[in-house]
Parts: structure tokens; C-alpha cells; sequence
């Protein structure tokens, strides 16, 4: 393929079409990372899916009115630099020069200016990376779904509408210490046993008949002292919330605040909880997802659209340019492991119908 | 005071008499370790008394008819070298040179053998300072209750009837680790979830009417992968049961079991059990019990009876000889924390009766 590469300063990887075009680019692609211990569709098969697109377009010699670019963000994976969807970040411009220093990896101490260095970046110039405001045409990006719900309706892909917001707590639960023998039940105040309360307090939100589409996860226990003799004296947790919906949201924290008020009460103990991230969710462009429905409808399958669950390199795109999802199906909806999964047939599909989306936004849009 | 003064080879201090007396000796004394963090009473108030007592008898010139020794015993607590009442435990032979020369500090990486050895000791002798079945003719240790049943009636003393039994599982709930966004409810496996009512069902043990004077402690928990945005996949959690009456043990345990089938068919996930501690509770002997409540009559106390909830060296010391306990009051029932406090009242008490109940095993025991 003719294509101009060139790895940007947060260390994302770009191939630009060499056309001379007074429109704005229209970019497609995903990341390059993984997670440890992860499968090879995550990130990867859009990357893959965006390179046969490019590389259809040229052996065809179609021209498009719009330039055709591929990115391959840096670092969308949470990872041990404690910092998500990096290179998108840095795109739109929630982190700069300054965040970034700070940043180093909590295994082997190597700061992310070094890391990013490794990989042909260089973090000092961070502000020369970001995306001016509608200075893209588009940004669509194809993932697997990271879920069951394409696989269990049969379906290969779907259209997401938007992508979840992430409500995140530390809940700590101070309770009192003493002798797992000589402390009778009517004496304990065991913050274990409270905090298996909040687990599910916590797991009850996702119970309530109108919470579908939320999900409420304890993810993270430390309990102190962690002895099997001693009656834990303090328990942290993590929440981790996720919704679409503003309104879902706050029932979600209206019922865990009544439940921890009365383990308070009822248990004579302390729970401080601490807001860590409130990332509202990111609603995808109309254009992009009327195009990715008329593509998926023009190569025969049912129009899907889905809520996304996770966060993805798009949700930091839409803040600059008109953006989109397409989602592939995840066989059993394994990810993040091994198993980890898309059928032949499904990818097909999906770079039929991610080329065709293109081919209709680049008529569409002006 | 006139004593002989012997490091045993388990570094256990004795002071002995020097009385020449065809009789069985009588011991006295506790341990002089304590917990990292604790208090200044548990093991060294015992300690104490019996050199106060023995004092006492030498300043009065006292002649009992059996020799009377002193002992304090090595590592009784919970410790680094994962041993309790190591000491009495080497006199009854529970633990040989064959044990001990596997033990290391897992904090310092110290052996037990060195450890020992800077304290006077040399485990390789350990066989010399077994004491054979009957050839002492009493033990009795003073003691601080470490729990609050003395404290809330108000009473200074009680005999202890027995020492609890202690009977310690590792539970490993696996389920599947999954993606917290998009993971919904119905297609969840979330050990913590399953954990937190394992929790529940241990306390829940405790508040059966017919389970006085049983303890259920999840005390340790360990999360894997732990990570705020996972659903947990595994997770090891610590039971600690405690009672002096096997039945009650084989109830507590049939209620567990019974949660425990029901969470896996609930949840779809395996809980494994496993065995690591079944230490059968120890009677007190009936002569030394009779002995100690006819001292605390005498005293003009109230006759009370307590069942030990926490292990201690009597319970080794039973295996070889008489043995009987004095519990003392523990202010607010505070035991391993700086907040362990008996009053000066109490010790005053408990130190007659400990006297006045040797005198009377002098005369009673042939």
C-alpha cells in the first residue's frame, strides 16, 4: 500500500492515504495494546479490519472525496502506568505533558516518558498530538462486543449508540479489631461481615427490574489485619458502575446509600465512601450510526444497537470529530482471556460492512 | 528468693525450689511473649503471679509438701514461625526436633533453631525436655480472660472448665473472572459475591439460639485477580470455629455445609473445603477446678465457670498432667491491643486465690 506512516508523540501509530484532498480526514481504526493474559481480537482486529479496508480501497482505485487515515491508539487497556485509553486521551487533550510525567509503571518502576520513548514517542511534544475540534471528518472504530448479547441473539454485529459512563468508589469500612475466640457475637462490629453486606448491596442494584443495562461490580477487597484468629477491624472495596443513563445512575447510588446507611446503623460501624472517577457516559454521532445501520442492513443483517459497556478509544474520539462504534460478535462473550473469540464469517461482515459504512459517509458528509 | 534458675532447650525459664521432696512438683506460671501491638497483661500477669506467689511462700517460710516451680513458656501467641504455644507444646511432645528444624521466620527468614538459640535455648535437645505423663503432679496458670464475660457481671475470677476446641478451614470459592461493563447479571460466576454469603452464613452460625459459647470467624480473605474493573474470579477465604462441645461443632458445621451446597447450585461455581486444623477442646481437671472454687469461695467471690474461648498452655499442659486455669477480668474485654487492662483490685484477688488453691492441691493431691 501508498501510504504516508508515522508514529505521533504518545507513540500512536497513523498510515495516511497520499491523496491531496481539501476535505478533512476520515480516520478508522482501534488500539494495539492487550491485556495480560488476554486473547488476539481485542484492539487487534480492528486495527486489521481498518489495514484491508485501506488496502481494498487502493487495489480497487476508489476514490474517496474524504482522505482515508488508520490509527492504532497507544495503551487503551488499563495498565500497570494506571492510566486507560491513553493515546486517545492525549488526542482530545484530557492529559498533557504535565499529567503525564507524573506517570510511571507500578511493577518495574519505568517512567512512561521512557516507555513511550521505546515506542518511538516522545511525551514532551504531547501538545503538538492533539486533534483540533472538528478537524476530522469522522472517527469510526470496530471492536469485538466484550459481551454475549450479538452471540446470544445470533447476530455478527451491531451499531453502538453510546458508550457507558464509569462511576467509580472507594468504600472503607471501619470496624474494630479483637480475638476471633473471646469476642462474643453480640460484641463484634466485623468489618468483614459488613463489607460482605455491601458486596450484596451492591450486587442487588443490578437485581432491580428497570436496571438493565447497569452493571455494579466490587472488584477490589484489602482487609486488615487479614488473620485467621483476628475479627477484621477494617475492610476497602471497590464499586465500579456503569450506565448509559444519568437516571439509572443515580437510583443505582440511591439504593447503595440506603443499604450502607443501615449496615451503619445496624452493624455500629464506620463506612467512608470516596468518589475515585465519574466519567460520563459519551453519546456516538447520528451520522455515524444512521451509516453504520444502513451498512448493516444493505449486507442483509438484522439492525442491532448497543449500549457499550466499556470504555473504548471512541468515547475520548467524539469529543473531537463525529464518532462511532461497530461492534463484532464475541463468541460466548469471552474477553480479556484466552478464549477470547470472533468467527471467520462475523470478521467478513464486518469489514464488508465497515468499508461500506465509509463508502456512505464519505457521500454524506461535507 | 532462693531458686533454681533453668532455660529448658525450648527456651521455656523455670525457677524451681530447692526443696528436697520425694512429691511430684506443682508448676505455676504463663507465657512471656505477647502480640505485636498488644498489651501488658496476656501471659506476663500470670507470669507474675506465680513469681509473687512463690515469693509470698519463701518470705513466710511456708513448707508445702510438694516442690513448687515456677514456669514461663516461649511463643505461646500466633507468631512469624506460624507455631502457637510452642513451648508447652515441646513439653507434651507435640512437636519435635524434627518439626522444629523446619520453622523460619517469614518476615526475617531467621530459623527457628537460631531464634531460639539467642534465647538460650538448643532445639536439637528438645527430646530432653518432654515431660512424661504424670510425673508432675499439677499445673495451674493465671490468666487475663481476653473477652468480656467477667467484665459485664462485674466479677473479678472464674475456674476454667475447659479450653475450647479449635477447628480451622481454608474455603475456595472459583467462579469466573469476567469484564465488570460487560458482564450482565445473568451470565455472572462472581466468587465475591458468593463469598460475601459464605460470610454471612459463618456469622449467621453464631446467632442460632442453641450456639452460646461457639465462635465463627472468617478472619483472612484473598481476591484474585482483585482489579476494580474484573469480577472476581477466585476467592481463599479463613473459617476459625471454636467451641468446647463437639455437638455444637457438628451443628455448626451441618449449617455451613447446607449454605455452602446451596450458594454453588445458586451461583453455578465450585467451593472447595479444606481441613487445616481440628484440635479437639480440652477438659480441665476436676480436682484442680474444685480446688481453684473453693479458694474463690473462700475469697468471698462469686463461684463462676467459664469455658476458654481462646487456646492456651494449659490445654498442652492437660496432656500430661492436672491442669486447671484462673481467669482474671479483663477490662472492657480489650486483649491483644495496647487497651488490655486488669485492675490492681482484680490482681490483687486473683493472686490469693492462685495461692490459697495451691495450698489446697498441697494438701488434696497425694
Amino acid at each position: 500500500m501508498d501510504l504516508n506512516l508515522y508514529i505521533d508523540p504518545i507513540a500512536n501509530i497513523w498510515a495516511r492515504q497520499k491523496t491531496v484532498s481539501e476535505r478533512l480526514p476520515i480516520v478508522i481504526g482501534s488500539h494495539h495494546d492487550t491485556v495480560p493474559n488476554g486473547g488476539g481480537f481485542d484492539g487487534a482486529l480492528g486495527v486489521l479490519i481498518a489495514t484491508e479496508i485501506m488496502q481494498i480501497i487502493q487495489e480497487n482505485l476508489l476514490e474517496l472525496k474524504h482522505p482515508l487515515e488508520i490509527v492504532s491508539f497507544t495503551g487503551e487497556e488499563p495498565n500497570s502506568f494506571s492510566v486507560s485509553t491513553l493515546g486517545s486521551k492525549v488526542l482530545c487533550g484530557r492529559l498533557t505533558y504535565r499529567d503525564l510525567q507524573k506517570l510511571y509503571d507500578k511493577n518495574t518502576g519505568e517512567t512512561l516518558e521512557h516507555a513511550v520513548s521505546r515506542l518511538g514517542g516522545d511525551i514532551s511534544k504531547v501538545g503538538d498530538a492533539v486533534i483540533k475540534k472538528n478537524s476530522l471528518a469522522a472517527f469510526v472504530e470496530c471492536h469485538i462486543e466484550q459481551g454475549r448479547r450479538l452471540y446470544d441473539k445470533n447476530q455478527a454485529v451491531a451499531s453502538v449508540t453510546c458508550i457507558t459512563g464509569i462511576y467509580r468508589e472507594t468504600i472503607r469500612i471501619v470496624g474494630e479489631a479483637n480475638h476471633a475466640g473471646t469476642t462474643q457475637i453480640q460484641n463484634r462490629r466485623d468489618a468483614l461481615a459488613a463489607a460482605a453486606e455491601v458486596c450484596l448491596a451492591v450486587e442487588n442494584i443490578m437485581k432491580q427490574p428497570d436496571m438493565t443495562e447497569v452493571s455494579a461490580t466490587v472488584g477490589r477487597v484489602e482487609v486488615l489485619p487479614n488473620s485467621s484468629n483476628i475479627i477484621p477491624g477494617e475492610v476497602t472495596l471497590t464499586l465500579d458502575l456503569r450506565t448509559a443513563d444519568p437516571v439509572k445512575r443515580g437510583k443505582a447510588l440511591q439504593i447503595l446509600t440506603k443499604a450502607v446507611d443501615e449496615i451503619m446503623v445496624e452493624r455500629k460501624l464506620q463506612i467512608v465512601r470516596n468518589l475515585d472517577l465519574d466519567q460520563p457516559e459519551m453519546q456516538m454521532d447520528k451520522i455515524v450510526i444512521d451509516s453504520l445501520n444502513e451498512a448493516i442492513l444493505f449486507a442483509g443483517e438484522t439492525k442491532r444497537q448497543l449500549v457499550s459497556m466499556a470504555g473504548h478509544d471512541a468515547a475520548n474520539m467524539a469529543r473531537v470529530t463525529k464518532a462511532g462504534m461497530l461492534f463484532v460478535q464475541s463468541i460466548d462473550g469471552y474477553s480479556h482471556c484466552p478464549k477470547e473469540m470472533t468467527g471467520n464469517d462475523e470478521i467478513v461482515k464486518a469489514a464488508q460492512i465497515l468499508l461500506d459504512t465509509i463508502l456512505i459517509l464519505d457521500r454524506s458528509l461535507k
